[in-house]
């Protein structure tokens, strides 16, 4: 039986993940591109089969609903169904998956429920095909409309690609502009390497990560590597690595959860016999409480002033606050999980999810399950189809506390 | 009459910055080009018209010569007639006018010289069109022929290029293989900071540094920047910061002259928000012993091997030996200056230059006139004319000693 059940979750990110199939098992299906539009229609369609009424709003979020016997409150789970660049069977495809089939079993077993049960796809999460990103849960969550002027890689817009992608979806679904949820639950997998490491089933998230990125840029001096004496030097890059280790022993005395990364780093001119006249480098740093990262970047600008011989310029290009997940249903989570006989981990997510937009408006709560050795955006992503069950066993249990009872 | 004497030299390297001139003010003269054929014209016909015996060889070497009245032995001095791209007037072109000069006076003032004195326009030492550099004092020297595959960025080879170039000279100046000098002496501008700060006008070259460079990669493991804690990442960034960090404590610990230069560095994959994958980074060091140099390089293997969570790789792809200067040439060298109630620096060349291949051969020795702000390989070069014309005077006052005494 277990088997059996194990295997429905499976087959259907099988099957979804044939739009946009690539030779080396991966998969790239961006937002409103042909792929896209079919993986849509199949999902919709499916759920339709299923007993859900389905609609697409403007953006071509898609939503499958039970609606309830005794209010129009609305309960709502998902997550996206783009992807990134070569991505795996998993990212957001898991989280739509893991609403339909939790839904579709309570009302399989308990009948209609009593608050509305509505599964959402989001459109478009993974900012892979336009220079912006949560779209589709920006738009639902009514809190910021995507430019329409945006272009893709082959300069189509936005606004060109959503009308022709919605079109093709409107002759069988309904487009209707949705109202908010009263609250709205997410499964995905963690895309780190945390619960694998201490063989945990399940994360229930605690927030989702203050995050900030810099882009610093280090002033020295280009000279002949050979003709100029240490002491006359400003060497752009033996600054910049000092300054990275300062930062880097910082982010160790705060510790964990917090992350620091440094992930692109230029020299000027760049050749192996030219003293470094500039370098510029990335700064991401993330941690659940936006203090202790306001705190890094104040200390990351003391460093950038005091630092000798060079100017060191800090500019901060984004700063996304913290999204804390509400108290009563984490709580629930670490209940019924713990009903379950399951052991969890209580953690913040390093990385963004529409739930940080919904969390905007809403109370959201949020599960995480393992990813093989901590990897996601990679052909190379799997869960283990007992993990994938745990985690739509749980937000089941979740939904049934907050539709039916 | 110091201030008429000084504008000769000025003036020379003036009316040869015009073969190659750029409009902001620098000079582009690649071996065997149509610049570099008149500029070498230029040289031998004006040599010519002071009297020298002139020639070249099958490298378009320049060759100037006031025979010795007692003997077949030669005292060569000289330097190379190309520049990089966008260089100033002085690198090279300053050796070849101060020898012409310097020779030039001599014979006008003592008359024939006892021993030969040859001033030599190398073809070639900056390694500006063809992957190669030396070329012209390799030849000279018998040290190497240069491989006449060789092809430069339009794809014509070495050899096409050297023919039509030497063609082109071939009606006005003999070709004639020229035997080795039994010394040779170069005055270049230093191209570094060194003279200038210590407000010297003179440095005698004790030796041309020892060199190695290397190319370090570190593999550590590409992984998602927010979801990956911190005790879980082989971030080969940060180890490459702390090697670097290492190498630059070992190379202050050494101390002076050595250099140790970190010019590139390139990250993979290189976005803000994925931990470093692989890093490689050029390593250049230099000193004129040989000793200190391997010591540094025992050092960066033995921290590459003891590097935690990451494998690095260290690939020496240049070893080039040091060139000591002659003790008798640079003691007399010493002893000149004095006597003309200067002061000097002895100091390293940490800059390859001809004499380090002359030196292969013959005894050598050499000067160096400061360099405004250490600039070289830039329009912005620039030596003040009485620095010019202390570095042709001490040069003159060797040859003096060599050729007349």
């Amino acid at each position: 039986m277990k088997q059996l059940t194990d295997q429905k979750v499976n087959d259907y990110l099988t099957h979804l993940g044939k739009f946009g199939h690539l030779e080396n098992g991966g998969v790239t299906r961006l937002v409103y591109d042909d792929d896209w539009v079919a993986a849509m229609a199949f999902v919709l369609d499916d759920a339709r089969r299923r007993g859900f009424k389905t609609a697409i709003d403007s953006y071509g979020n898609g939503f499958m609903s039970f609606p309830g016997k005794k209010s129009q409150q609305i309960v709502a789970a998902g997550s996206h169904l783009d992807t990134v660049n070569q991505a795996g069977l998993y990212d957001g495809a898991y989280g739509v998956a893991a609403a339909i089939l939790a839904m579709n079993e309570l009302v399989d077993q308990y009948g209609q429920p009593n608050q509305t049960m509505t599964s959402v796809a989001f459109s478009e999460e993974e900012g892979s095909r336009f220079p912006t990103s949560f779209s589709g849960s920006k738009h639902y969550a009514g809190v910021q409309e995507t430019d329409p002027t945006l272009r893709d890689k082959q300069g189509i817009t936005f606004s060109q690609a959503r009308k022709l992608a919605v079109s093709q979806l409107a002759d069988r679904f309904p487009i209707v502009e949705q109202p908010l949820p009263s609250e709205f639950f997410e499964v995905h997998i963690e895309q780190g390497p945390v619960l694998e490491e201490k063989g945990l089933p399940i994360g229930i998230v605690s927030a989702i990560c203050e995050q900030k990125r810099f882009t610093v840029t280090v002033h020295g001096q280009a000279n002949h590597a050979g003709t100029t004496p240490q002491h006359l030097r400003k060497d752009a890059l033996k600054a910049a690595v000092r300054l990275i280790e300062r930062l880097d022993e910082q982010a160790q005395k705060i510790g964990e959860p917090l992350v620091f990364t440094v992930g692109e780093l230029t020299v000027a001119p760049g050749s192996a016999n030219v003293i470094p006249g500039t370098v510029t480098f990335s700064v991401d740093v993330r941690h659940p409480e936006q203090a202790v990262v306001d705190r890094f970047e104040n200390f990351l600008r003391a460093q950038a002033v005091v630092a000798p011989l060079v100017r060191v310029d800090v500019d901060r290009w984004m700063d996304s606050r913290p999204a804390v997940m509400d108290s009563r249903l984490v709580h629930q989570f670490e209940q019924l999980v713990t009903q379950k006989g399951l052991n969890y981990l209580k953690l913040p997510s390093g990385a963004g999810h529409d739930t940080q937009i919904m969390n905007l408006k809403v109370p959201t709560a949020m599960l995480f399950v393992p990813s093989k050795n901590g990897i996601s955006h990679s052909p190379a992503e799997y869960t283990a189809p007992a993990d994938l069950r745990a985690g739509i066993d749980v937000l089941k249990a979740q939904l049934y506390q907050e539709c039916y009872e």
